[in-house]
């Protein structure tokens, strides 16, 4: 059985009613319930928890760690963000959701600025599949559309994506691939843009099928772990040469 | 005309007189000379002068810089990596070397630990063409052969890389990835395996070719540089909602 | 459940003793047994029966084809290349098995002409895995060794895999990319290198643990079939442009 | 010196006063001036010239052949298609444009389908950047905007391209991967989405510097020939095994 680790700032649903109105208990809470009821386990971390909620013993248990942070990356310290960087390079699975395109753990995945056009004006975004065998597009039809959306536009400065799934039309003028994989070390990383503190996209069903579906995706098999160091020949090769500096 | 930056650790030919044999003005003096007889411009920076010999007048005037390191990653300032980091993003490329795949520079940009196996045997390396029309394998028959060098050997832990463009045998019984392209904000970054302090590897005139091929991939064209943040929309959309809580 | 079927032109089995000492029921008995014992259901089809053995019918009830040729690929029907073809697009599974590297329907899919080196010599191939976290390295070790391969070298003239899992090293001294994913349409096709009439390598655990990850990796899912063709403004726009010429 | 074949199926502009108007010449005449206005040789092919204008001597001295058709794509002769495909495998490049994604070569070099969605209302498009170093995308501001287009989109039953340099906004709603790169054996391809018969679209500047850029990069560079077939052992092996079954 899959378990995911659902990460939130959870600052915004604190201190604005508007957002509290849409996420009363905080995007968190709508997420991990999305995945509940599609068979997930799932606990809940957040900024203001000590470790920020991503003790060891957290992570130990977590298969898949969801991150959504808007206003407060700076906040997160380096040291956890090292140990989250760790996990995923070991082979736990990290979604990254909409504004967490600037978290420290993101930027570090990446090595880019992970910068971007945006323009909060409730446009309508609609995320075409362009990869429709593709897992994370599972059950999806040909596009999602969201209602009201803060816009993201390219350039998107990350490395091209392993698979690009969504790709998607803003009404305003602009485009964004907005579904985005990567492999990181053992780790597979999903970047998804949708999802927006003042908007409700994370309560529409579609939205939702594509975080069970990338969770699923993102998910440890049963890989081994390489070795890695000195080793010392398969083939019997000389082994004689003395001319090493180290 | 393009401008290079040919930085060396240069501290094992200063220390260990088996590596002066080899490169008795350090192993960019002969990079350097490689490259000016290929047409171009050169400069030389190392660890030990000041700022690294990375100032930012020298960068300035960097079209592609090219990094060997090895016992000494470590001393290299994070606020030059930095420095460096933000030009390759900018536009730079930038040529890495054997050794430097556990520089910080290219650790940085590529999010992984980028270790592997690695043997010191003087054993026999090909380095097969696996793209054969890629411009990094320019005048390169259907393989190089280096009858004395350092093995490295899966897994080598990065990124799958945008392009392969080498792929080595080793006489040991391993395999490595060692010519590996990337793309970075606006810059190019290139992986070459080859090159050790103690194997006279960067005297062989394939492996020459390689760099001087190299150098003119990475370097910068007249790309236009992207704008980033808050955008204004281009079509004609009702921008009246209010409830952003930037 | 999924339901593979294993393809195989059954010739040299039937002609050769010393192919008939290695797989005295064909290569796709060995094959068949070896998915069945990992849970899936099989069945088989050869060049000489009606059709290939691959009527519609049989294809109707197949998520997964792998397909091993090797002497008579010209025999094979252009009819039910195009066919096999149609259904690998519409999202059936297919893995191409060693000297199928030739077979219409890969060359088809690729494009190109899916040429290489090759030498018999019953010579040790280490298949080194370069991405272990993908599901086709599933419980594999860091690599699989085969004591009597023929040796297949670079260059390899295929499209650069989307992701390369294995990475050969050959006794002779060459190189191969020899585990090859591809998404083509809405099917995921693999191919794997080893695998020889002469040599017992579908014989090895591993080799048949790699044959059923595979199968599992390109099983199709429940995506939607896009639409194609002309198609409504989703956005309410000026239908009023009378210059076609259709 | 780059020599250009520009190839038009031309029977719109002969048939159609519409398309006269804007192509009086045919599409070829403009893409041909503005290539030779950017420092290429150029020589032009059509349809209905015997061999349809691609004669062994017309490719002999080609670097670079582009590629419109649209309405006549059956009429090109399968013998001429193999050997259009031949010459781009040995490393001829291949700009296909706009309505070309239907071409017998196209489909051939991508072994998928490469249908889309289409609406011919003269709407907006707009390229968009993602990859601003890409050679392709020199001297290209941010986007490019077409004012009248016809509409592509997806899903474009294409293998995910190797670059993504351009992806393109629609004003009824779609977006379109439409700068494509691929290699295929020792030549590069482009797919190019602009471009059609009714409206100036190879009269815009910016759309004829993507062309001109698109001829530079995928012009051969000094590749050599990959050799293929059976291989001598380049380490000494034991050579006598005698179970060969060729």
């Amino acid at each position: 059985m899959t378990t995911v680790t659902v990460w939130n700032e959870y600052r915004h649903e604190q201190e604005s009613e508007v957002v509290a109105d849409v996420y009363p208990d905080g995007i968190h809470a709508v997420i991990t319930d999305a995945l509940e009821s599609r068979g997930f386990e799932t606990q809940t971390a957040t900024l203001d928890e000590p470790e920020h909620g991503l003790t060891n013993d957290v992570l130990d248990d977590t298969d898949v760690l969801t991150w959504w942070g808007h206003a407060a990356h700076d906040e997160v310290e380096d040291e956890i963000v090292e140990r989250v960087h760790q996990r995923v390079l070991d082979g736990m699975g990290l979604i990254v959701l909409h504004s967490g395109h600037y978290s420290k753990i993101f930027k570090t995945l990446m090595g880019t600025t992970c910068s971007l056009k945006w323009r909060e004006a409730a446009e309508t975004e609609r995320l075409w599949v362009v990869e429709p065998s593709h897992p994370i597009a599972d059950g999806i039809d040909e596009y999602i559309e969201v209602p009201e959306a803060e816009m993201y536009g390219e350039r998107f400065d990350i490395p091209a994506p392993e698979t690009l799934v969504f790709n998607s039309w803003f009404e305003g003028g602009e485009v964004f691939r907005s579904g985005c994989c990567y492999t990181r070390g053992n780790g597979r990383v999903f970047y998804f843009r949708p999802g927006h503190e003042t908007y409700p996209v994370y309560h529409q069903d579609d939205i939702q099928q594509v975080l069970a579906n990338a969770v699923e995706w993102a998910a440890p098999g049963d890989e081994s772990t390489p070795e890695f160091g000195n080793a010392d020949p398969i083939e019997a090769i000389d082994m004689t040469d003395e001319r090493s500096v180290h």
